[in-house]
Parts: C-alpha cells; structure tokens; sequence
C-alpha cells in the first residue's frame, strides 16, 4: 500500500464515521491497496526477457493519484445495497483501472498530446507510445480480472449471488462505443465544430457520464439485481452527477492552474473545444453545476438513509477545486 | 451476415458432416453472423452528432476477415463440453474481437507500422490514429459484453450454470499483461535482439499462445467447470498448437507473399526480429511444427473422439498456407 499522509490525520482516532473528507480519505486508502493487491508485481516479469517496463508503465498509471471519485461511487452506493466488501473492493478497482486506461490512451499524441498527468509526467513522454498503448490495453483487460475475482466461483458455494454477468456486462457497455469510447470519438470529432448543449450533454453522458454510473450500478448490483424503481433512480441521480462533474471540470479548466488541477490547464479553450463556459458563460455554468447537485440529491429520496454518502458526493463533485 | 462464396460450396448440400473444410466454412459463416449481431450497427451513432466514424471503423477491422482460426477452437473444444451453442457462438466472438482489436493497435505506426492487413489498408490508414485506438479500446470492451450476453442472468433461471466469472477471468488474464499484451511488450523489447530458442518461445507462448488456449478453455468451461485432467489435457494441446501456429507464421513470413498473406511479407526479416526460421533454419522449422501437431494430437487422447475436429485443427494449423 502507497502510504498517503491526508489531513487531519495522525492527530488520533478520534474522526467521526460521518465526516465525508474521513470516510474518502479512508476509502480512497482501501481502493489503493486492492489495486496494488490486483496490479501484477514489478518482479513478476518473465526470466531471460529482461524488465520490458510494462508492469512498471501499468503500476506508474495507475498507483498514488487521482480522486477516485469513481470507486467512491461503487463504496457509496454498496452502503444502500449492503454488498460484500471484497464484491465492491473488486468493483471499485475495475473502474478505477478502466478510468487509469483511459487517461493514458487519452493522453498520447494521436489524441490529446499532453505531456502532464496528475502532477507527472505522461505514461507516454515516460515509456514511449508503444508502452503507453499496451499500458491501456493490459489495464482494460486487468478491469475485468479484477472486477470477477471475488465471484468466479460457479453459484452454490454458500456466499450471497451476485449478478456477475450483469456486472460484467455495465462495465463493458459503459467503456465501449455506447459508452466511454464512443464519447471520445464524438469528443475527437467535435473539436472546431460549434456543438449545441444538447449535443455538448450527449458527447459527455457517453464520455464521463457512463463510467460514473456504472460505478453506482456496480455499487449496488455488488449486493444483488436491482429492482426497476431502484436501478431509475440511480440512473437519475447518476445521469445529475455526470453532467454536474463535466460542467465543474470545464469550469475549473478555466479559473484552476496546472499545478492545482495537476494536468495542463485552460488545454479545452487551447484547442477549440466546445466546453459549458464557452456555451454558456462561467456564471450561469456554476448556477447549472449546484442545480445538477440538488437533482442528484433529490433522486435519492427512495432509498432513505442509506444514500447519505451518495448525497454528500454529489455535494463534493460540485464544490471541489481540482 | 457477410455473404463469403467458399471453394466447393454451391454445388449442392451433399458435403459431409465429417469433412474439417466444410466444418470449418460452416462455423466461420457461424462466427460472422454472430459478429455481426453483436457489432452496434452503423445507424446507431447518436442523432445530432453526425457520424463519427467510429462505428464503422469497428465493423470494418472485425468483419469479412481472417482465418477465425480462435473461433474454431471455442466451438471445437466445445464439442467435446457439450456445451449450448449460443454460449459458444459468445465465447468464439469474444475472442475473435480480442484478436481483432490486438491487430488494429499492432499494426499502428507507434507499433508495426503496418500499411495491410488481410488484404485491405489497416484501420488508421483508413480511419486515422486517433479513430483506430479507440476502435481497439471499443472492441476489447465489446468482447467482455459479447462473452457474457448469454449468462448474464443470475443462477436458477433453469438453464445449466456455466461458470461467468471463471469465463470472463481466462480471457482477461489472456489478453492482458500476462498474456497477449505482455507478449507484445516483449516482442517490442525483442526487436533487434539476440534472443534464444527458449526466450522466443516464452514471448509466442505470451503473445499467440494465451489467447489460443484461452479459445480452447472457453470452448470447454461453456459446458461447465473443468476437471484438473481435463485442464491438464487441454493445456498440453494448447501449448503445442500456439508454438505450432507461431512456427508457421515465421515459415509463412518467409516463403508466402503478400497478397497469399493478406498482409505485408517478410516484415520479420526487414525489422531484425528473431523467428523460428532464423534460430533453427527452414528445415528445421518446419520438422518442429509437424512435430508439434503430433504433440497436440497425443495431448488429446483423454478425451477420445470428442476431440477430432480439435485434432483436425492441430493438422490444419501446420498445413495452412496463409
């Protein structure tokens, strides 16, 4: 495990289960160590061969960065279904891999071009395009490892049924070309060209909005199939926290810096892209962004209680700084 | 369903049932239509957005090509499982789509950079960089949705179990850092290297070979969990049939040409890459893959006659001539 030393802490024990920046902190230490369990060990590259750097490129990609926002997603929505905890380390992991891939594909010179990647050097600009475009293709592969390593038993061996090939197929549909894949592709097409908001909304519903809900699907189906009324109000609350998520993103592209944001600010304006700001303007885009936090709230109303912590997210996804 | 006229069809419907070239056109027709049912249809690209290509860019890398020689060992291992055909036509295009995808970023300039590729320009000659990696990062997403669409119920729906989680687990493992993409990073650290026999042999067993046998133990967990013979008994032929098939990629690499092919000749030779060929010889080379099928064919006995049309694939995969 990646020691991260977070505010507030070291000073006892004594946080309170109910604080939101404790209990991110605490999950955002679980899901680094079930991904430094998962992610295969530097020293297990084959004899003879040499270090060919791929396990090494994997385990920069992915270790001691980033929010996590989408494996808080997964822990948050298993506090309503009442999952397993190694079903949502599994769930929580596999999201936050195919998140990680798709930064280092997003990152390389056909696409992006960036050089900065949370506050580091690009998997590219460090091991080269053809590691970076492995680094991507064995992390995906690694998702979907990852996330049915707790339930590759067959039914029958005395644990809870959870709806596997359900939870395979979410994370595939929300990477692929109905998903996150074919929201790049719309994102690749739209630079230069004069998007509506209702075309901007579409292009980012696929792009981020579909691996922030399946993170809460995965969360609850984690604990069993959902009901109808279950699964449409999470897809209402998701469908409120997507939107809210880019609209803040945009927002920060324009008034964070680089070192706050840890990638390359201000890149969307730079390279012509359609953004909420330039649509709408940054005040109306922040008026927009704490609408979209009260209809995530509001669309947890069935589920009580239990969706305290969703609730609190959808705050954090709009107020955060980077 | 891609119509694709074959030698010797058309003529009536008098071929036999036991003859492997009719087998083999029937189950790759198979394989095509249950591509294509599965591959989103061009008219699905999101209204308002125009057409981004990416879509059509996936039909074009999997559709009307190669030998689907993956495809063919799922349903003929599953001959001896006995499993259900709509879990083996999954299975064959879950793995049809890993290897497609591994073709389009392989053949990319950051790789190969390759110009042909089953007779027709690669993916990002056509399409663009941009558009073909992501074409890749859809398509390894599509064969984890695509091998689990027929199991995606929970158990006690009154069909036999068949082990998901175990499925979708051999075929990440396959593809990724420990299987095909770990071989690529080691065929990339190869170039221009001095390897031996057996380091050659652990990159193709990586590279080809994981995914060959992932096809193998596909066909036979869709019938159900393995017994450790049976895994044994499998694993052997699946060892012998992936060094079989890398031996004469290296033999065909250097006496077919191109057009034979359907992609470019004597690419090994041209980047300094270590082959069979240049260790061993041609002769040698080609003793060595006769000896395998034999290998392969013993390996087999256990399962008695179950197991012809994999043995028959063992004899075809040596004799093939492209």
């Amino acid at each position: 495990m990646t020691a991260r030393p977070e505010a507030g802490e070291g000073a006892g024990h004594d946080y309170r289960d109910d604080d939101l920046s404790s209990w991110m902190n605490r999950q955002g230490r679980r899901v680094e160590q079930a991904l430094e369990a998962v992610l295969p060990a530097v020293v297990q590259v084959r004899p003879g061969l040499g270090e060919n750097g791929l396990v090494e490129a994997m385990r920069y990609a992915v270790l001691g960065g980033g929010k996590r926002v989408r494996a808080l997603l997964v822990y948050a929505a298993g506090e309503i279904s009442g999952a397993a905890p190694d079903v949502l380390d599994a769930g929580a992991c596999a999201v936050e891999l195919i998140h990680a891939y798709s930064l280092v594909h997003d990152d390389m010179p056909c696409m992006d071009d960036d050089a900065l990647r949370r506050g580091k050097p690009t998997v590219h600009r460090k091991y080269g395009e053809a590691v970076a475009m492995l680094v991507g293709d064995a992390l995906q592969a690694l998702a979907f490892e990852a996330l049915v390593a707790p339930l590759r038993r067959p039914a029958g061996d005395g644990r809870p049924i959870v709806p596997v090939g359900e939870m395979v197929s979410v994370l595939a549909a929300a990477a692929g070309a109905g998903g996150m894949a074919g929201g790049q592709a719309l994102d690749l097409a739209a630079v230069g060209a004069r998007l509506d908001r209702r075309q901007l909304e579409t292009m980012h519903q696929l792009k981020t909005g579909a691996m922030l809900a399946a993170s809460v699907h995965l969360g609850l189906l984690s604990g069993g199939l959902l009901t109808p009324p279950m699964a449409g109000a999470a897809a209402a609350y998701s469908e409120a926290v997507g939107l809210a998520f880019q609209v803040v993103d945009d927002i920060l592209d324009v008034i964070a810096d680089s070192q706050t944001l840890g990638k390359t600010a201000g890149k969307d304006q730079a390279q012509d892209k359609p953004t909420y700001v330039s649509i709408l303007g940054l005040d109306e885009s922040q008026a927009l962004a704490r609408q979209l936090a009260q209809r995530a709230r509001r669309a947890l109303e069935p589920f009580g209680s239990r969706a305290s912590r969703l609730a609190e997210l959808a705050d954090y996804i709009v107020h955060r700084v980077h």
